[in-house]
């Protein structure tokens, strides 16, 4: 409950980057310091409830285009549990309303002195238009469908944590592949950390052309269930979508939710993560996703563990 | 203006909750335990514009499913002062509005190792829901008409402050009791605290049931007014009723606002509250409520002391 | 990165007011005492970066009726920077949506301890109404097209950071004069310190009245240019027109808009000015935006040292 001060060294000097834009550009050496800095911070801090006030007189900005209760509120979480002030910039009651472009609301907001910029957009490279603009440091909050690099960070530390190493484990990212940032960034850092990743949903979600990058593209649960170590289920985001994807949810919930059923079918120490919000009874059954298997609020807590790796990460360099 | 630090002890055994729903279920030594909590805090900051770093490196979650700025802000203030960070959430911009449960949202925020959750919702019996479903305290900011907790304790403070004790005393809740969480937790406080309770209003905004529980129920401002040390006026909470409970506000007020002229007719000493925001002109006319009998604003410095309690208490449990 | 304790001796007995209403109430000596406290700020915080704890145990309120995040965000920054706590209020979510006034929405922050409020309303007086029924003190930070104090300072300031002194200088105010607390901001600030005003627009939003406040009245931007040190290129606020004050966007440009080829005819150290958010292509061309003679982002950065400085006068006194 109290605060105590820890001796938090300095950014080690592999770690180069005043950005994260995404995981498909990060190198295993670095995919490692991140997870094994987020690692220390959460030990250190007795899981992430601790300060460690190492980023005293920082100011974090997070900058969000799309609704995000979740992710704005953990990134601001981790900069106060750093010692940071955190700034709130919305889209409503921002001075895009009033005709400024993009890049200015984000320069001015720099002008006050701010460190990092943390950013969420619809639209896939306004971090890196960000980043070319500006000399604070940008963090991608997600971009569109391209990629959401700490969600994916999270994701792979949650494995971890459980599973020690990455390399051989066959990782199952299941339902909307197309529209999701959260796919596309665990795929990226899976890969390169040496796990087997399946791609699996109806062909409406997910696109061939994955196997062209070494993933496997599955269409039925049922046949790939029996080898995996982790399934992630994503969200059915209704949002995203222009055109009906699947006949209905039920059909959807029938052929690929995770059930009690599917789970005696599953390997015995499988890992059931989603990233949330859950839509409980779509991707996911209650049983499972409050079962022994679920790690889903390990992800929320580890969450906060790898934003305050990033943060630091970036401003300390 | 400037912190100093206070000795603060720590917790008294007699409190053992880790929540706090309501007034109804607290023991006469429970709701003097907070009192007389509130009234240290209040005494040791100078009015609460001092800081106590009691509660540094706690982190409180306003989880508001309801408009009101004043609540919100008198728990983030209180928070604050205790030297805990804080987080908002609210409906708008929430995950709910992807297709989350409540309890879900609810569990996220615990994960996010939130030591406190503060909730109000337009539902009845949400908080204990909650506090069914997380680890970290509850504290109830209102749930529909139900309680309204803290606002009970800072109404009994402040007659506490003002008269000394209150058993013996006549108080008087006038106006929409039905809709009224304000209402319900003041008559459970005040009955256990030896107070005489009268709910006072039109037929259709004060029930005759209220009897069978030992308070008075009266229909006529004018006729109880001589005995009464205490008057409470409610505000007609226009927003909550689906039928119209009374001919005009003019009638309403011609009825039941209190007015120069009531004011001749009432004891020498008697107290005026209001639990805000007052609609001048309608259960108040402006010169009583700007006048010497008024504690109005009192209520609200007592909110930010009672809120501190009531943090304290709980996390430090 | 790190805090570092600064020495900030007391707040100059020359400075006695409580509330910071309009420049054009403040005396020559009062102008350049907050510039010079600005400036002393914006020095010994490392161009405001920095912290200096100077306001622990303050909180300033941020009281705004109208969508700003810029404004709001500089003055939370100030007083956080300070060391001070904030509360936010804006409209929608506030207690008025309940029928409470102005003036008990003010009281009740007031009550919660609050040191400063921090104002921004579309109804010209509204500060001094405020300031006449709370102790705590007020800051206007726009009033209609009244005055909006603490931006006129920090386009002061920022002159006065290139040129040294104001005296003698010739600064037009371009755009819309008519809807602009700004330009009234800094009409007062600049007559009084000495510089030559000339207001320039359209007729229909520059009135030849300011002529009998001394003030030179211009409606061609090409027939001032030569003669200017400073333009401060107003947004045109089509927010607040209610008739059209000019046939069209692209006609405002030509005449009006600062542009590559009326640089050349501008004297060679001309500072260029704009309050933002900018309407690129309106008032202002990319390139003369972006170019060596803008200060516009060191306006954004001056902005945090004047709401400092405003802020530790007012409640170090």
């Amino acid at each position: 409950m109290t605060t105590e001060l820890v001796e938090i060294g300095a950014v080690p000097e592999a770690w180069t980057r005043r950005h994260l834009m995404d995981l498909e550009s990060l190198t295993v050496e670095e995919l490692v310091l991140v997870l094994d800095t987020a690692a220390m911070f959460k030990d250190t801090t007795a899981n992430c409830s601790k300060k460690v006030p190492v980023l005293a007189g920082t100011t974090i900005a997070n900058l969000f285009f799309e609704n995000s209760t979740r992710t704005r509120t953990s990134f601001s979480l981790a900069a106060r549990r750093l010692g940071a002030d955190t700034v709130e910039f919305t889209v409503s009651g921002s001075s895009l309303s009033k005709g400024e472009s993009f890049v200015d609301t984000a320069r001015n907001i720099e002008a006050m002195n701010v460190d990092v910029i943390v950013v969420r957009h619809q639209t896939p490279g306004t971090p890196q238009l960000l980043a070319q603009h500006v000399e604070c440091g940008v963090v991608n909050a997600g971009d569109g469908p391209h990629e959401h690099p700490t969600q994916g960070l999270l994701d792979i530390m949650t494995i971890r944590e459980h599973r020690g190493n990455l390399a051989g484990l066959t990782v199952a990212l299941v339902g909307d592949i197309a529209h999701s940032r959260t796919a596309r960034s665990n795929i990226w850092g899976l890969k390169r950390l040496g796990a087997h990743v399946i791609v699996c949903g109806p062909s409406t979600l997910v696109s061939r052309h994955w196997k062209d990058l070494g993933i496997e593209v599955a269409h039925s649960l049922d046949e790939i269930l029996p080898r995996c170590d982790v399934l992630n289920l994503l969200r059915i985001q209704f949002e995203r979508q222009y055109t009906r994807p699947f006949p209905s949810v039920r059909e959807y919930a029938l052929l690929y939710a995770m059930n009690r059923d599917r789970m005696k079918r599953a390997k015995k120490d499988i890992l059931i993560m989603a990233p949330g919000p859950i839509n409980r009874g779509v991707e996911i059954t209650p049983d499972v996703a409050d079962g022994s298997h679920s790690v889903i609020l390990d992800q929320v807590t580890n969450g906060l563990a790898v934003r305050m790796a990033v943060l630091w990460l970036i401003t300390g360099n």
